[in-house]
């Protein structure tokens, strides 16, 4: 997982972690140490991973975890290598074990660690107003600028030539160099992510980080989660406008411009030299190509090609849209 | 009225009353004390109600209050113990006589009381940030924690196990146990409820609260306004994402999932186990059933029926939009 | 120009202005002392000025500037006493010579000169909360409220009456008498406006200032960005709810009402007594009539009339949207 942030509690021994799952393991493996919880793909020996849906069939086949949280339909994709754990839910479960190795990721409080920029060895280095708290950490580069009463919470890493607003809350983020934020945002927030559960949703942890690229800005009063297993991204000299909210595991290319108010949802991939106008809304899990205009208001529930612009709600092809409205 | 909140600051003889209104009644009333401005159906012997549609005669009718600002057409639906004061719009006359009973709840200018959360008694009890500010009439429950630059102004109440962020501000507002809220929301200030007066719009009293149940998490960015004449309502286990807008009178139903930018308009009722999909839109006085589920984007501009799937602007069956939309 | 904040950092020599751009002028010229830079109409002798287009050629023929950019094509029209300075991207260029001009007015960094209201003048005039900072240049009239943690950044006229809740930032902007502004807003802030670049967007200035009307209201979390040439307006008595944006140019007329979440693109025109329902928006450069009324949710991209009900998106006669929707 690519969080530089979280802190790993594995390695965990196996007995404790199905204790929270009512399952049971042979004896042999209870003492058996797992390091941390993956993907089929990126997991290793010692890892658990999860299996949930036949569409990852291939990959299961292939995988080097040494346990895998499943059903008692797919545990006989898995190889050899890979003792399967079959449970009723497994995102759930996978959830649960995640918390295990990640408990910090799950709810975010506020930084107890912050304290005021003038205690800190950033006193001298950092331009910065009144009321600005830094908390554990965190770096930060030459020529940079911090407005009032900013919080840059714990484990955010900032290049040279930024210039922060003031009353904007910072955690898990990698702001690289020449990047502006304005007032007001909220950035690295865990995203709106859980289990629906009568009474008492169950939340999972995010361990992603939030990564803005060289040269971008960001308006007053967006929010940007950062992502689950994955991060979210905004890429070089991209720039959004006021009270845009992009959602956790969201990556956003270069060069592209997205106007004020609009919503971007979980985990869509948005391309390079995209336009989006005005309180557009684009669903989550879509793939929006290179040298997309979406107009403004727009509603797109469905992948965009590149080199296309589009229009409407549902979002079409904006000479039919016109066409279609005259 | 359901306000623990604002203080009432009758009884008011009559004569005081009818004074903004220009008009008259016997002298043989004048020194007539009335204690409270209710509605036709909860207001008691003593009580000032108001009655201005011909829709509500039946209650008006059975009125227990003494005194009815009403229109010449329709005061001989009063009963005889109710003296009807006939003015030329009731309900800019019932603006005007509840500023008089509750004139603190007109403009919400900031909360002077506030004091730094060092020098109040919650200093050892809660677990709180830098520069948290608490105002007159708070209460804070077991366990509960505060983040940085929030401001909890006069008459709040919080439970048990709650987490309250950074730079949010909280008035008139109920929070039961187990509630998160993110950061950067406002809660609990007056609606955008006012009459339009050419030059001076004249604004009412809101004398309701906000009153978030148990377990509800609210996300950043989110302002919920509190209830004019009743109050606005988070059930249990409710969860609100980023930059959402709730206005006064609404209630939400319990373990209901409502995504980024939704906009709820005034008197909404939104019923149990609804999800709302990111950016919709739902007009204000509707009535949302249970178990409804309301695509991203949509515009609801009519009830929704319990069990149904909506979609589209206007929101209509999904099916029915889909199958429109190929 | 109007703007009464922004330094004018002219006279600048023309040898000087035209070194950014890679021309020549005959160096007879090369002393010369240009005061400003304003557009064909109201450019005074001594001042620079840009031509992009055939439409404006009318107003060029009688353009009093004494130099011009402009392209080869355009440069005949142009009368004797102002110079044609040949460039390949007249908007561009003129942005680069606005930014000599007016190098303060590009990027909004935080207002290094804020600092504690009790250090300042109004330390008694102002009945203000906890940590408000207030910047260079700003002046303050009779009976005004300032909530906890509000920024009154440089160059802001606030008048009589006036009361601005908590967490606000406001800079370069005029605020006339009786103004209430709730908490959470950005107010006076550059606008979206930029020319895109490969790689590195180049901003231009924005010189205009905000200017809010007697008796207006401003809603929670809203952000009304301040013009790039020319003023962003909110008439008088006209009433914003939260979580609007207003971008850079737009000026809204009188006894206005705009319900929540709604976007308001740039150099739009909105009439008096207009009503638009919650998360409309309005695309930009369009002209809405007095006495319109646009229904929530509805996407505005052609000019209304006056006396016009719409609704929709694309926005329509609000009988043609509800038949075609019953």
């Amino acid at each position: 997982m690519s969080n530089p942030f979280f802190k790993n509690h594995g390695p965990l021994k196996i007995s404790e972690i199905i204790k929270s799952l009512n399952i049971n393991v042979a004896e042999a493996y209870k003492d058996k140490e797992i390091y941390d919880i993956k993907d089929l793909t990126s997991s290793e020996h010692n890892d658990i991973t999860f299996f949930h849906s036949k569409k990852y069939k291939d990959v299961a086949k292939r995988t080097k975890a040494s346990f895998c949280l499943t059903t008692n339909n797919l545990k006989y994709e898995l190889p050899k290598n890979c003792f399967a754990l079959v449970v009723e839910n497994v995102l759930v479960s996978t959830s649960k074990i995640t918390s295990l190795f990640y408990p910090d990721a799950i709810n975010d409080g506020f930084d107890k660690t912050a304290k005021d920029i003038s205690d800190t060895e950033f006193n001298i280095k950092v331009n910065f107003g009144q009321n600005v708290l830094i908390g554990d950490n965190v770096s930060i580069g030459e020529n940079c600028k911090i407005g009032h009463n900013t919080i840059i919470e714990k484990n955010v890493t900032i290049g040279d030539n930024c210039s922060l607003g003031s009353n904007n809350i910072v955690r898990n983020t990698l702001i690289k160099n020449n990047v502006r934020i304005l007032d007001n945002c909220v950035i690295g927030k865990h995203g709106f992510g859980f289990f629906p559960i009568k009474n008492n949703n169950l939340r999972y942890p995010h361990i992603g980080v939030v990564l803005i690229e060289d040269n971008c800005e960001i308006g007053c009063g967006t929010t940007i989660d950062r992502g689950s297993m994955s991060n979210t991204i905004i890429g070089k000299n991209t720039y959004l406008d006021n009270q845009i909210h992009v959602a956790h595991n969201v990556k956003i290319g270069e060069n592209t411009i997205i106007a004020g108010q609009v919503g971007i949802a979980g985990s869509s991939i948005i391309g390079n030299n995209v336009k989006i106008g005005g309180q557009a809304g684009i669903s989550g899990h879509l793939k929006i190509g290179n040298n997309v205009e979406i107009g403004g208001g727009s509603g797109v529930i469905k992948d965009v090609p590149d080199n296309t612009k589009v229009m409407g709600y549902p979002a079409k092809n904006i000479k039919e849209f016109l066409r279609n409205n005259k």
